[in-house]
């Protein structure tokens, strides 16, 4: 039976009571001393394990992971076969699962990203893209994604510092880059709203910005936000909260390092323990400040 | 002794008197029928005896090759492994390497790409990045590829019909995104200009635009352009001499599909001599229109 990502994302928060993703960055320096001592110099197999772990540690409290695949990507073919397999695994446990590729092209290439990405084997619910090539870089994964329901996130405001530079490029009416992306955004997804109300096309939007994600909130209101910007870059829950409407929906919050190098804070507890606390902590923040 | 992706370019473009890069692009359901008959369901394989022949069809006439990352990533793993072998072969048959990825992403994220993809094992000499996250973004390529002197292409102005939508975004003063972009890559490069005049930092500028290209030759004097749009997307040899110097540096044009498919247009050839005449008709088209 095809899905519909925005339906089943949504219905996946209300079920667990957590509008949180936890972000899985698995950088092989950062690992437990412990799992990099059991493989040796199996850098793959030591995040292989890792992975295994993180999924175990917060699928009984998250409703979403997002694989970030340039940690992956970093190990070359060995490296996006374990993007791959984490994705199959986090399926059977469960899991949504958001493939955090930002990617983009035009016309066949991103059809063929879109086909390995999207409505390949073991492919993701959700992938992020850029928008700066316009619609022909987003519509074939609106496209390969709508067999099986599946949604992309378009970058419209990042979190980070320097992405105000482009970003904030304004016109003479004073309308902003990001906003102008929010319109486009709004526009493509019109034809893929689902029961829930949202489109299978969503958007990422910083916490570090919360006056700016109430006013695209009101700009986008058939999108889901993708929220980075917790934890590790300083955004606090409220400010997440102004990615959501009034009822609790429209937006999915994201943590990675924060969560899944919970262990550096207390090097004496179990590590798996310490990841599956900090998903805890992180997911009852969240729906404090939300629900 | 480490390189300069700029220098080295250009020295290989005057050298083969051919300011030209061949796309490789490789779509499992366009390869000659021989190929798929040989390889039967190991399409990997049939892909990889592909791009082992055009490089060495093209070898002899163009300085470098392009390969398009996304026709690999769609066999995922064994593909992304094909990918960083071809690198090696192209090497190996005397051809400088852009990676057409088109990554983006910020800090220790985009530093895990940079990793991958500029500083590690095969990695091409230069890579394709997306700006539309600002200077956090591409820094980590910039400084990942520093010890080997590679380079990046900043897309600024892409050949396709919708980024048009986004990148004619204007300012009070008219100004458009595009040109914005096009002053952060002109400000990103110059800590990295080498002996030839050029920074390793150049830029991507769509052929199908030329007046634009020639006020952005104005904007970015020591930048390499990229060059797509030739052949299969329309562009003239005549509208790609808008992104050269008028001594006939600065630039190299790409020609993906028109090049590599070269055989559908006379299937009773053999399929490498196709390829090889026209990535000769290529070198020779643009050889005359600037130089």
């Amino acid at each position: 039976m095809p899905g519909h990502f925005a339906d089943d994302l949504t219905a996946a928060i209300i079920d667990k009571h957590a509008p949180v993703c936890v972000g899985i960055d698995p950088s092989y320096d950062r690992l437990p001393e412990p799992l990099k001592q059991k493989f040796g110099d199996d850098q793959v197999g030591a995040l292989r394990e890792f992975c295994t772990e993180v999924i175990r540690a917060v699928a009984p409290i998250a409703p979403a992971i997002k694989p970030q695949i340039a940690y992956f990507e970093v190990h070359h073919g060995p490296g996006v076969e374990l993007y791959f397999d984490t994705i199959a695994l986090a399926r059977q446990a469960g899991l949504m699962i958001i493939g955090d590729i930002k990617r983009s092209d035009i016309g066949s290439t991103a059809q063929a990203y879109a086909r390995g990405h999207v409505s390949g084997k073991n492919c993701p619910d959700a992938v992020t893209v850029n928008g700066y090539l316009g619609s022909d870089g987003l519509a074939p994964f609106i496209d390969e994604g709508a067999p099986d329901g599946r949604g992309i996130f378009i970058l419209v405001r990042t979190s980070n510092p320097s992405g105000a530079v482009i970003q904030d490029f304004a016109d003479a009416s004073g309308k902003k880059l990001y906003q102008h992306m929010a319109d486009q955004v709004a526009a493509l997804g019109q034809g893929s709203v689902g029961s829930s109300g949202y489109s299978r096309v969503g958007a990422v939007v910083g916490a570090t910005y919360p006056d700016e994600a109430r006013q695209l909130r009101e700009m986008m209101p058939e999108q889901i936000f993708l929220v980075p910007g917790y934890g590790a870059q300083g955004a606090t829950a409220a400010d997440c909260a102004a990615s959501f409407k009034p009822d609790g929906t429209g937006a999915i919050v994201n943590a990675s390092r924060s969560i899944i190098y919970a262990y550096d804070k207390n090097p004496d507890a179990d590590w798996r323990q310490a990841i599956r606390q900090a998903a805890q902590a992180f997911a009852t923040d969240l729906a404090g400040a939300v629900f």
